[in-house]
């Protein structure tokens, strides 16, 4: 064999710094362009719509003359897509929005009553939602659906979308027409942190509560100004993507390789990390990938560069030091391809989304199971979950005393409240109620 | 009436501006300490438990040896408490857990089929959190409670409690007896970014995944350096405490009072709102105010800065504008003291904790319902839920395809990665696994 495009270690004898170094794959911050977006969120908020569109004169160089996608352009886009494109649309949407009905069907609200309270918590959707989808050059019809479907599933009553306008001053066809179907007709046509404050600061109708989805750093240094502001939510920050392969020797490593190529084909920095439990099994997989570089060429520089310097084999020696090893990783994108994936899923407590078997590539659940594509990276899988429902519900809680339970409930706040310092006025305020007792 | 210590406003002649005001009451950021905040947690990151004391030594005056609290102090914390007390602590530890539990049991793992492709989600706890109160001269064993019960109900495996320590080096023993009630005996001495830094590079004994809890600018800003690098997830950002309470005739200006100034104990800037529907009743609290700051006058200075400063109360011409502003404003915590608080409640879309009826003072969810007191703030209750059980899960997706399903999503894939450019691989990771077919 020649020399080798994956790095392949053995468990044993990784060094507990390289196996840091690959764990902790990526630091999300980025504070450089802090100043820029600082001056744009506040060019949009003085100025509105006409900074915005300078905004893109200047960084996208891209005439938009409406800031919002008009009815026509909605039209148009859905008579200009094939057939055969839409019904997939169609189909993957119906997916998704099943998946995260399932989803919402969960969330019920619930009441008790303790001590003769009534309390209890309530489901509501956020009233406005913003969901930013990256375009310009590239279109990602697919984030349109995964972004909105949710939304629009939740019950969120006005949700718009952020898009980067085409060379023409418009939006992708696709685009548009994903949006319709996920129920959204207000599309801002503007990228960047300048899209972001068009959102934030109401062009679109009205102030989101809520901005999520993907963009660069502008996007995400913009996303998080407004939040550390208190104007709105945003969802976790968002690294490249990648994915972690467990496999043992039931796995085909010609396809272990096609799906980390898949993964490679985002970006030059996207992991893609195989825990196998055999040598051959990853001399395999780079022979593979070898040959998926030579036999599919496009995007070559960005795939041998993620390959080569972010990815790499680890070959355990058991398959529980490789489900442990997953845990640790806390992969956006977990493929188990084992001949036990659901017994070995059972111990995985940290990843986004989980690949069972030896039929579900990545780019099942980027395009169609129905499942979100808008998923934790860079370790933080450990503690975010990805886009969900839930994403745009928040739960309320409530109580409903009686002059009977509050009277049961007196004396522990009397010394509770007493004990903290507080007992002069919250204290006050459960026995006030009963000072003028007839 | 002599002059009126409550601002009183008729809605209908109230400027868009000052509503606009009262409304948008505080933002969250403060970025001065950004600086000394960076150098504290790079500190502790490069020298550990030495250097969280000598920061404990400079900033808080006090000598602590031992960054963990041991087993006796522990001991010696429950023994030292009055059985009333220790009896009260449980009484609402059992309703704090009860509620949480309910949350818990509603939060289930489901699964469906789509096109012969299982796929579902399962909710999983964190490994590890810290949560934090403050504490030094105050105390809050309440807070403790409300933090550490949802984690263990969530199945956190390892929780610590973070808390500046008293002036002899230890720890309040409420607080103590508090953290071992809800199943926690990890607690680090240490406050402010300090504490944070503790927490957050493993000095508790492993990283947690999860840093909640309120404290000063420090330890929100310590909290949200260390998230923006992808470290760990953190909760919304409190500002201060905040009521606002609606009000009809069937209301006692009183306790309605009372209730105000229960919320302006906690400092000099917690706005207490009175949306009312007659200016006698608005004038009626006014006076009950004056009597209660006349006659209460512990934290005179802080609840008369409270009152005058920060709060007012609105008259309305009907209950539906008194419900509408509730939902703008969006308060911390909402009382609905009213003859139908059960009906109006039905209209309420943004709150952190509701309060129903003439026998719900803030503070019996402060110490007692079994509803949590970590709530969202400034507004922020549109977007954010306050703290809950689900704080300290994540949900993660799946799905299991067989050859069969893979095969009915193999022509939508086709399509839709072709249409975004990612046919070679991600269109290619389907294909592959359609190829070596006998």
């Amino acid at each position: 064999m020649s020399r080798s495009i994956l790095s392949i270690y053995k468990a044993a004898e990784l060094s507990a710094r390289l196996r840091e170094q690959i764990v902790r794959r990526e630091s999300i911050q980025d504070t450089s362009v802090h100043d820029t977006v600082a001056s744009i969120l506040a060019a949009v908020r003085d100025t509105g719509a006409q900074a915005v569109l300078n905004f893109t004169r200047q960084f996208d160089g891209v005439e938009v003359t409406e800031l919002l996608s008009s009815r026509s352009e909605f039209d148009q886009a859905e008579a200009a897509l094939p057939a055969d494109l839409r019904a997939a649309f169609n189909a993957a949407a119906a997916n998704i929005r099943a998946f995260h009905e399932l989803q919402r069907a969960g969330l019920k609200d619930a009441e008790l009553t303790l001590g003769g309270t009534r309390l209890g918590f309530r489901y509501q959707a956020v009233d406005c939602a913003a969901v930013y989808v990256p375009g310009g050059k590239a279109r990602y019809p697919s984030s349109v659906l995964m972004g909105l479907i949710p939304a629009n599933v939740a019950g969120v009553r006005d949700c718009m979308l952020v898009t980067p306008p085409t060379a023409n001053g418009s939006v992708d066809p696709a685009v548009l027409y994903c949006a319709r179907l996920a129920g959204c007709e207000t599309v801002i046509k503007s990228g960047g942190a300048q899209g972001i404050a068009a959102a934030a600061f109401g062009l679109g109708g009205r102030r989101p509560d809520l901005v999520i989805g993907p963009g660069n750093r502008f996007v995400t240094e913009a996303k998080q100004q407004l939040a550390g502001q208190g104007l709105l939510r945003i969802d976790s920050p968002a690294g490249p993507s990648e994915v972690l392969v467990v496999a043992d020797d039931s796995a085909n490593p010609e396809w272990v390789a096609a799906d980390m190529l898949s993964q490679a084909e985002h970006g030059a920095d996207s992991p893609a990390i195989l825990a196998c439990l055999d040598l051959e099994f990853a001399q395999a997989v780079n022979q593979a990938l070898d040959r998926g570089l030579a036999e599919r060429p496009a995007r070559a520089e960005w795939k041998r560069t993620s390959i080569q310097e972010h990815s790499c084999a680890i070959v355990f020696e058991s398959k529980q030091e490789a489900l442990d090893f997953a845990n640790e990783y806390a992969a956006e994108h977990l493929e188990i391809c084992t001949r036990d994936p659901e017994g070995d899923f059972q111990q995985i407590r940290h990843a986004g989304s989980v690949f069972l078997g030896h039929y579900a590539p990545v780019a099942l659940g980027d395009y169609y199971s129905g499942t979100n594509h808008v998923l934790p990276t860079g370790g933080t899988a450990r503690f975010y979950a990805g886009l969900g429902v839930d994403s745009f519900l928040k739960r309320m809680s409530w109580q409903y005393a009686t002059r009977e339970s509050l009277a049961a409930s007196r004396k522990g706040i009397a010394l509770m409240s007493a004990y903290e310092g507080f007992d002069q006025e919250h204290g006050h305020s459960v026995e006030v109620r009963f000072q003028d007792a007839t």
